[in-house]
């Protein structure tokens, strides 16, 4: 089959840092050599600095951004905890479903697609939740909700509540502050603004939420407990095996976080804030309607109105074989009526936003 | 960091095949993009090759080879359900533990370390349980146990019982034949003779277990009925997103899987049969003793004992640093004195053997 060289700009993947491209191709290593847990271990250390955070369980799960969420209920949940959840589109949905499944008693605050999620009402829907729970860049929407006050205020309340953050969209991208804001569980994806394929679930647990872990979860391949025993090593001993690492994604990983770093989180939020503004003056130069709420809007991740008379697929089919380029359609019930423009990672540039708007042009006029 | 080049002879992972390396560094493609779903489904053909079936359900999971275990558990037992499961090593052992934590009344039967499975003891040990768990392939032991025979007894006596056969280190490397054994559950890992990274757990269902499934299992990330959506289209409908899928490790495994086809499984299953008994020939000239019980030995995992008075670590340390060769440690009681020795996928070589042989001949001397 030929090789097609796509420009990725929807919601993720979107196209990887260069360098984490070739860690990729690097000669592989064992899971358990020396030279592979020293990649690990700083790997874990550059996931505490673009987490904000100096948790020691700060890790890459062996799975896509959707298997952080699974981990996150799995232990941290069982029959009857109460979690609120504040669903403002489908990944706060899906943590619904997942809690769920792991026999929490959910307390759902609902809201509007495209709006941030309402931190009073959150507050409001349950007085002694043991989780709160919400998502911090709604990739469904484009929308950014306030964790830090959200965290801040769950906490004045109540201590000892717990504070669970889905990061996917947000984490490298804009900034997260698990320590200053009190996040205690969070979870990303690398194939958003970290800017590697997907394959790994990059999570944090603060140490109060470790302590109240459940002791035995459901799930043997996500029990947090026999991880934290390969990745940070026993207490009192050394690292036991648990199940054979994405040695290759893992090394991907290292490399992506050291471009990111290197150019530093400021300058990469910068960068992001940049192209996502260029993107929505070029759409509206189009005469585009913005989905998201104003003043929420992620940089990036953009979500666009079709106009009316125009057929979302044809677009969007006409932009990946004509251009290259990569948009995604809208989610849930807004499938055929958004679109979602991602500039993430190696893809935040202006270049990029000015590209996509001119292929639009293009299309829109044709 | 330095780049390190090893020899990965341990029980995996294995040095991959060039054509899946390149793979992972090949422009990166959107999950939805109609030409990775191509190589999507081009793969799972691939795959039912290598599995010997024409299971329509047989697919990637996204995870490294033990979600194929979770996966296998979660969605085909509930509280209450009879699994009897053979406990030959330390893969049994972990069927054990995941088939209780989702509630199945297990059974177990065990085995002394280093045999294979006794058909006749796991059909006495229940008269019908409705699943009956086995590995193929013994990653602690090397040891290979006869899953056809079994799989035969089992649906003789009782044509609607499950079998469910890990295959993570048998899969590409000795004869798998899903449909003519009848196994109705099985999954593999990528790492080991498929000889592509970690990160993947090749798996498949038959019709009859499909229709059998768990319909609403605790686990969402690895619920089936959702997976095969995504992955073969829901019944009546298309494609619907379940988790954005790691696209650039399914991409290896597409390329791992063309290489292994244009060889030929009978090629392929004849080059690891040469390398291991070469590898055998050699550690009997080295005056070593095997570990695993004879006429049941895996010829891509070689167990041998550690000699008396030798430090099992020293010499591993020192083949690593000196030669670059891994190779790995015993499992579980026997982690200082069995050494487990890989030859699998692309390094199912006879000059590997050599090379292993005449290093150990050396640091054995030192």
């Amino acid at each position: 089959m030929a090789l097609a060289d796509r420009l990725l700009l929807g919601p993720g993947p979107s196209n990887p840092y260069p360098e984490a491209t070739a860690a990729l191709a690097a000669p592989l290593l064992g899971h358990l050599d020396p030279k592979f847990l020293d990649i690990l271990d700083e790997t874990c250390e550059r996931l505490r600095t673009v987490w904000g955070t100096t948790n020691a369980r700060t890790l890459p799960l062996s799975g896509t951004g959707s298997i952080g969420m699974e981990a996150a209920f799995a232990n941290f949940v069982q029959p009857g905890t109460v979690a609120v959840i504040a669903v403002n589109g489908l990944f706060g949905e899906r943590m619904v479903d997942v809690a769920g499944r792991y026999g929490a008693h959910v307390v759902r605050v609902d809201h509007d697609w495209g709006d941030p999620v309402d931190i009073q009402r959150v507050l409001d829907a349950h007085d002694s939740p043991a989780l709160v729970a919400a998502v911090h860049a709604e990739t469904s929407t484009g929308v950014r909700s306030d964790i830090g006050t959200l965290a801040t205020a769950v906490h004045e309340r109540d201590p000892e509540a717990l504070v669970l953050a889905d990061c996917v969209t947000s984490l490298a991208g804009i900034e997260v502050a698990a320590d200053d804001w009190g996040v205690d569980i969070g979870y990303s994806g690398t194939q958003k603004c970290l800017g590697v394929s997907p394959g790994l679930a990059p999570f944090t647990v603060s140490e109060r939420a470790w302590q109240r872990r459940v002791p035995n979860p459901p799930t043997w391949y996500l029990d947090l407990g026999l991880i934290g025993d390969y990745v940070s090593g026993a207490e009192g001993g050394g690292r036991t095996y648990h199940h054979t690492a994405p040695v290759a994604m893992i090394a991907s990983l290292h490399a992506g976080l050291g471009r990111v770093l290197d150019e530093g989180l400021p300058e990469v939020f910068a960068r992001h804030a940049e192209a996502g503004a260029r993107l929505r003056e070029g759409v509206a130069e189009l005469g585009l309607e913005l989905f998201a709420a104003e003043g929420h809007r992620l940089p990036e991740l953009t979500t666009v109105w079709v106009p009316d008379g125009v057929n979302s697929a044809e677009v969007r089919a006409q932009l990946l074989n004509e251009y290259g380029i990569e948009i995604g359609a809208g989610a849930g019930k807004y499938a055929s009526s958004v679109w979602r423009i991602g500039l993430m990672g190696h893809n935040a540039r202006i270049d990029r936003a000015e590209l996509v708007v001119a292929a639009l042009r293009r299309v829109l006029a044709s």
